[in-house]
């Protein structure tokens, strides 16, 4: 078998930053990088073109008896810049202390190192293991994953399975291991105020006119109230609360609130009522604004009124909000506050489903949940528990991983997700490292998680 | 004596683009133009140095019993981009039907040139005109006139003068003259607002803290009235109601709504109550967003909390409005209605005076003004009058122009200025122009307003 923080650094040294044209060869050379290492585990390895960058597919255990986990991963990097506030090059990966740095050390080549290891070994120890295994690796996490539905619609086929597994998200501290259950979804959209049909001089044209960067203003502040709710009509009606034992986890984290404010570095926190920071991120949907612009943005002054003003939305969504149901309110509602004198135009964007995946010991209606699903909990709770010394917290991310929703569309299939990553791991900013505490521990981790898993 | 649109040409072949280095040769040749010029017609031409760029100071006349004007032009242009939109290049000046092309025509080379032929007119009739005539030509109107409050602080004693008289404002077509009156004061600033320390991920944490977008646009939303009045308590103490004479004046021009707004390109005014648009941009006071920014203004989206929100405002001040006196309660507003949770700066940046001159006949205190100025008015007016059939207009305008309020503040002078840019002529734009007709009888005027001067 394979070390795997040897071939951790020989993964990382391929610069696949799928963002950027000039890192074609990076690319490649992680894509065969994987492929070369799924043949080696034993897998059958295909290849699949995609509109960009093409996704791994590979297989191994053909009985229709046999349970079948698929393990996502992949295998692109965020870009490296800013390169000056890297301590060592990003594509030369080195260890200091106990941590491995280098682009893609944590997101996501450690973590999908982690289950390749972890298969290796199993495969070595009992090669006949009855358990069917696809591993599915995309090359435009960083970018999106615009063409991973796609892929997912055309090979629904072949990657007909009982359950996802899989690390891309996070855990506290290397002590404390997270089970992520839910996701935020996401509704992200435009607008534009447009006022005269040019910039106008405002000594000439100032104090005659509904400037579009007022209307704007206006706009954006109608838009919550002064507790930090969304102030949109029918808003809320779909969030389901969370139960007690949301709560219950998440205090066992044992979060601290100045803790927080202080790495943000905020003198105080503007969360809706009945809400501490850490609920609020997780269990409550958002209106926010992601940037704004319009006029003169130079140094000193210009002494424009502008024609155009813009600013770019995101709203988080949890359960059981959907985009489509919350946009017709929201659009409306900001159609119906422009100011008058100036015209508005919605630009939709992306969006993506809330995801939330209750484990069976925790849900009101297991019923819901598919035996597999179920197990996959169970196996990763106990092998956790028997590596860590205590039980995972299960816990929903304020994020949005717009695939997770796809597969549980398309393919019909919930995620198991292993958080691998710290906070201080640096992901998609300068000196990116993954804990080889956690690696290790990881690795013996999924190994018992595909044995249980195995057991039918 | 010269042909005066000949030199005109001549003139604006100097490409005095005071803002950008690479014209540095165009500066030194529209400089060495002028001194030129005006050695030619009889002045003594002294070349006074700035931090920048210098100012001509040229004079003629010693008898201290003369009235003595000083008059005001520039020679610096502004950039000629966009350079594609120009028909002809823009320092290749050309005739096309009754107006002359080419950067700076207008702004403010022709005018300057009307002045100059009359001068030169003038003096070949009457060598020994008693009066005091000083040039004073700066070179950095278009970048603010950064040095020239500078320049005439250190130069007080060789301006002693009676009288200020330009031509660098506008007429509404080739048939109506106007004196401009008056010109709109300016505080501009800027307000910065941080939240968290640095930018953050909305998913992550969304919805726990004060976005410095929305508290930017709280902010800014309370700063008006719905009835387009600027919200600040104080601001518009000091604001002196226009006369009626002004109201009447500004009738006499016969602008319509209608085609104001097919103008701008907007389909409803937005101006305090009790004011037509024209008289809101020239009487009141206004506080304008130029210019607004925060967060990430590319293509498509990203999913962060600024940490920093900006936005650039100038407040326009009308009599007896100043800078210092509505400052406090500006700045103090903004302070007292910053949202919790961010943090507010302000920069300060620069500020001009409102300036009002009235002519005495329509003066209330005809008493305050010098009996030169009061002469002045009377000559532009009779000139006006026998050069064009009708008399002049006299009105204020929107814009600031700072060195008028210097002029008056630091040599005690104030100004007529005698209107001679059309609308059409593209200030500032691509295709600038100037009219040959109102160059023509602008120099019949000029040189009629200075015989009359002479008469002491």
């Amino acid at each position: 078998m394979f070390d795997p923080v040897e071939k951790l650094k020989e993964y990382v040294r391929h610069a696949s930053v799928s963002a950027d044209p000039q890192f074609k060869a990076g690319m490649l050379g992680a894509q065969n990088f994987v492929t070369g290492l799924l043949s080696e585990i034993g897998f059958k390895v295909e290849v699949v073109p995609t509109a960009l960058h093409p996704v791994i597919v590979a297989k191994r255990g053909d009985n229709p008896q046999w349970p079948h986990v698929i393990i996502y991963g992949h295998y692109d990097v965020q870009p490296p810049d800013p390169l000056d506030k890297w301590t060592t090059p990003p594509f030369e990966p080195v260890i200091r202390g106990e941590r491995i740095y280098g682009r893609g050390t944590a997101d996501n080549k450690g973590p999908l190192m982690v289950h390749l290891t972890a298969v290796g070994r199993l495969l070595e120890k009992t090669p006949n293991l009855p358990l069917r295994i696809t591993f599915v690796v995309e090359g435009e996490e960083e970018i999106g994953s615009k063409n991973f539905k796609t892929f997912l619609l055309a090979n629904k086929e072949k990657l007909r399975g009982d359950l996802v597994y899989f690390s891309d998200t996070g855990i506290p501290n290397p002590e404390q291991m997270v089970i992520t259950v839910g996701l935020r979804g996401m509704l992200a959209f435009e607008v534009e105020i447009t006022g005269p049909q040019s910039d106008l001089h405002s000594g000439m044209h100032g104090g005659v006119l509904m400037n579009p960067l007022q209307a704007l203003a206006e706009l954006c502040a109608s838009l919550h109230t002064p507790d930090g709710r969304v102030n949109i009509p029918g808003f809320y009606d779909a969030v389901v609360e969370p139960q007690p034992w949301e709560r219950e986890q998440l205090a066992k984290l044992g979060l601290k609130e100045a803790d927080y404010a202080a790495f943000l570095g905020i003198k105080e926190f503007h969360a809706p009522p009945g809400y501490t920071p850490f609920e609020a991120n997780r269990f409550l949907p958002t209106l926010e604004f992601n940037g704004i612009s319009g006029g003169y943005q130079g140094e000193g002054t210009k002494t424009v009124i502008p024609s155009k003003a813009k600013v770019k939305i995101t709203c988080r969504l949890v359960p059981n909000q959907t985009p489509d149901g919350v946009k017709d309110t929201i659009f409306q509602t900001i159609r119906s506050r422009c100011p008058k004198g100036v015209t508005l135009t919605i630009i939709e964007q992306h969006h993506a489903t809330p995801y939330v995946a209750i484990p069976p010991d925790r849900s009101n209606t297991p019923k819901d949940q598919s035996p597999i699903l179920a197990r996959g909990f169970r196996a990763v709770d106990k092998a956790v528990t028997e590596v860590w010394g205590r039980p995972p917290l299960y816990l929903r991310e304020g994020g949005s991983v717009g695939l997770i929703a796809d597969l549980k569309q398309v393919l019909g299939l919930d995620a198991v997700m292993l958080g691998l990553f710290l906070p201080e791991d640096n992901l998609h900013a300068p000196n990116e490292s993954f804990h080889l505490g956690v690696m290790k521990k990881g690795i013996e981790t999924s190994e018992r998680v595909l044995a249980e898993l195995a057991k039918g």
